[in-house]
């Protein structure tokens, strides 16, 4: 029996990323996931991967602490305001912008990958419903990828040519949530919103909420999500 | 008074971060350094970043925890012995080798040169007198310049470029060992040994040592620093 291939998924405890491990998964990989304890405003996020992790299935979960707040300059690890309710979503970058934020992550799954023998990363980066971020482009996406195959041991020793996967790169938000449909993703278990109350209800007023709410009207479905009133 | 422009410098405690923050502080820079607790065998190369940034003068430094125990891989970080005596250092990657390090490490400094407003950072790595690590390498260190410069909102909005600077990828150890004593670098203070003995004198006969002190016999100068017997 061939054993299937390693890829190293980034899972955040959001609806894209555990899209990217459902569509990960159908293509036969045995996905390792990673998430990032990185200061959030609150752990709903991170709960949220360990849920998603063990709803579709991984061969293992890291989550690492990284401590971005010893950095600063983002509305999601500092004491600044998220906005709510904007026009305009992914015209400009927004306060919730987190430096270098993919940048990081990428490098640690691509650490990861490496020890793990997984030459495949999977990232849920979106550049058509997005936020404005400049690394969910695919031109920094080709970059990081161009990067890693100069980086790593294993490039180097065994021409080993690591692969960044952004299947969503192209799709927009209302595809993303057929395509979950479509692979049995439980989105009740995915958590998106930047500002939830106490007991984890979206605020369904920030960036991220407008985007996941139009989403699934565009796709004509019901958001299982617990939302503020 | 025209203020000066800040750089981030890495500083691990080593020769060559010291000789190249000396470098920086020389280019008229005012320098936010920035170290990592990465679960070293030891403490004493944190140490004597701390000393270093004392004795070359920063306006910042930023000690970050970064938790690569949890991904492996690595001599420097789990328990494989570091080897001695080595001959034909710089001819294959060796297991002091961690996974993806130095691409961690410069996307930590470009979240932070980023929220500091510097766009030049500095990085000691060198390709001639090195332990084969292939992201020392100019190629590298060139990819990842590109792929910064299409990571963040300071290069889109404002069009920054960020610059890697890497002013030691040329020069041989013991060119090296020349310079900082030009620059007035204390050699004392710096920590290379991968293995040191708990009063933190170096054992003399790890890559780093061996490289180290031929670049003193090469330069024609003692090193200051305590080896074990």
């Amino acid at each position: 029996m061939e054993s299937k291939r390693v890829a190293v998924v980034l899972l955040s405890g959001g609806m894209d990323s555990a899209v990217v491990l459902a569509i990960a998964n159908s293509q036969g990989f045995a996905c390792e996931a990673i998430s990032f304890d990185y200061g959030q405003r609150h752990r709903f996020e991170l709960e949220s991967a360990r849920r998603i992790a063990g709803m579709l299935g991984t061969v293992g979960h890291t989550v690492l602490p990284i401590d971005m707040r010893a950095i600063g300059g983002s509305a999601l690890t500092d004491d600044i305001d998220v906005p709510k309710n904007r026009t305009g979503i992914g015209e400009s970058i927004p306060v919730t912008y987190v430096p270098a934020r993919n940048t990081l992550f990428l490098s640690y799954a691509l650490a990861l990958a490496e020890v793990k023998g997984a030459w495949d990363i999977f990232i849920g980066v979106n550049a058509l419903d997005y936020s404005g971020y400049p690394d969910c482009r695919p031109e920094y996406i080709e970059a990081f990828g161009k990067m890693a195959n100069l980086a790593t041991k294993a490039s180097i020793e065994q021409g080993i040519e690591f692969k960044v996967h952004s299947p969503l790169s192209e799709m927009r938000k209302a595809d993303i949530v057929r395509k979950g449909v479509e692979l049995g993703v439980n989105f009740a278990l995915t958590h998106s919103c930047y500002d939830p109350d106490g007991e984890g209800r979206s605020c369904g007023r920030c960036d991220a909420c407008l985007l996941r709410l139009k989403g699934f009207v565009d796709a004509g479905f019901v958001d299982p999500r617990a939302y503020m009133d």
